[in-house]
């Protein structure tokens, strides 16, 4: 059973100040929290009486037998799952050595944390296994963000960092690429093995303190060349659309 | 002055019955009233003092002015815009033969509105003004749809089809694509200028009966090639890759 504090802490992790106070956040579904396990502290686990009969080995954790009653009241969910879970936020130290010789995808202030979630597992599809984010965008840790990372969570190291300090100290050691409607032809642009990529916010694009980092503006070409198209293509959509075609040079 | 029916109606939209029943859909904001203007018939705009005054030639329809409190009564957003306006739904007529040599993106079971409404987006910005979508797709005209359109609705026409049936009818004549897990590398596939991509739901991908009118199989590759990574990228994220990819063959 559980208490009703018990309750009240899993439902605050809907807010950033209690993630922030608490060091945790919440996973639920039986893939999500199957898949994050094994890669993160878990805290608590509540589940039910059939999840935790098929669940097989668990670690060494609370756990809390729960009806669907109580998971309804716990859950952040619409449609609340069989299983939930409270995680310790990994603290990953950050020293800009790590970015040596890999392909880093760096976002200047993405707000929708559904659009953090995919942009991260777009990174892990592609083996980009970090990923820098300004203080401006959303917290990854977010219930929605962490639902939408369908367990790339596990796999790519977020940092939260001073981005333009980070770029600047970046700059001349590997190139700083950035998408921007007046960036030359992805297509038509050599493209380097290593090196960050920069990916705007969903209304304004990369603030101009980046833009001044970025060595490489880059477009993705609409179709018809100079067709009236949308001013642009959805943050996520260009992200994929980039680690794909940085990927694709490499064969 | 905006009386309490009209309110009323406005607010219903965010209900597919209603929709269904008036033939209406709301557009909300600035920038996505103006772009859809021109396209859609217009039957209700309302809008603050400032915005009307600002606005310009408007078209031929009942046009309310609103104040801030009143607006705040009947958007469906969570920062009411300055202007919102009901449009009719267009009736396109259907007919096979309008595929015909066109790069079309087809929808299997696509449940996410805002994947709806980025889905748009792509194929806006990739020239494809087509759009076939299975009856078990959302509503491209739910609210939260249009808005994520940002304007791509009056350039690319939706059609709502028994999707098995059109598919079996286009067999033979336009190769149909599809992404699969076990499918072929696409970037060791010759893809055509033109035929029929088809993109599967976000939980189960593309339906069985609609795989069996497939005639390419295609996989998106990750990075490194075998790499443990995410199961799949998210429906939009994949469709950017695959139109971009199919765009880009023809450079």
């Amino acid at each position: 059973m559980l208490s009703k504090s018990k309750i009240k802490l899993i439902r605050s992790l809907e807010h950033k100040k209690f993630r922030n106070e608490t060091g945790l956040f919440l996973a639920e579904g039986d893939k999500l929290v199957r898949d994050i396990l094994p890669y993160f502290q878990c805290r608590l686990l509540a589940a039910t009486t059939d999840w935790l009969a098929s669940a097989g080995q668990l670690p060494d954790c609370e756990t809390v037998e729960i009806s669907a009653d109580e998971m309804h009241s716990a859950s952040l969910m619409r449609t609340p799952q069989h299983v939930l879970a409270l995680f310790e936020q990994p603290q990953y130290d950050f020293m800009l050595e790590t970015l040596d010789g890999k392909l880093v995808l760096a976002l200047d202030g993405i707000q929708d944390p559904g659009n953090m979630g995919t942009i991260m597992r777009i990174a892990d599809w592609f083996g980009i296994d970090t990923l820098l984010c300004s203080s401006t965008c959303a917290d990854i840790y977010n219930p929605k963000t962490v639902q939408a990372t369908m367990g790339a969570l596990a796999r790519v190291k977020v940092h939260y960092v001073d981005l333009v300090s980070v770029l600047n100290a970046c700059k001349g050691k590997m190139p700083i690429y950035g998408t921007f409607l007046d960036g030359e032809d992805m297509y038509a642009t050599p493209l380097s093995a290593s090196g960050i990529i920069v990916m705007g916010s969903e209304g304004r694009g990369i603030s101009r303190e980046v833009e001044k980092c970025v060595t490489h503006k880059l477009f993705i070409p609409n179709y018809p060349a100079g067709a009236v198209t949308s001013e642009s293509l959805n943050v996520s959509a260009a992200t994929a659309i980039m680690c794909a075609e940085f990927r694709r040079r490499l064969r």
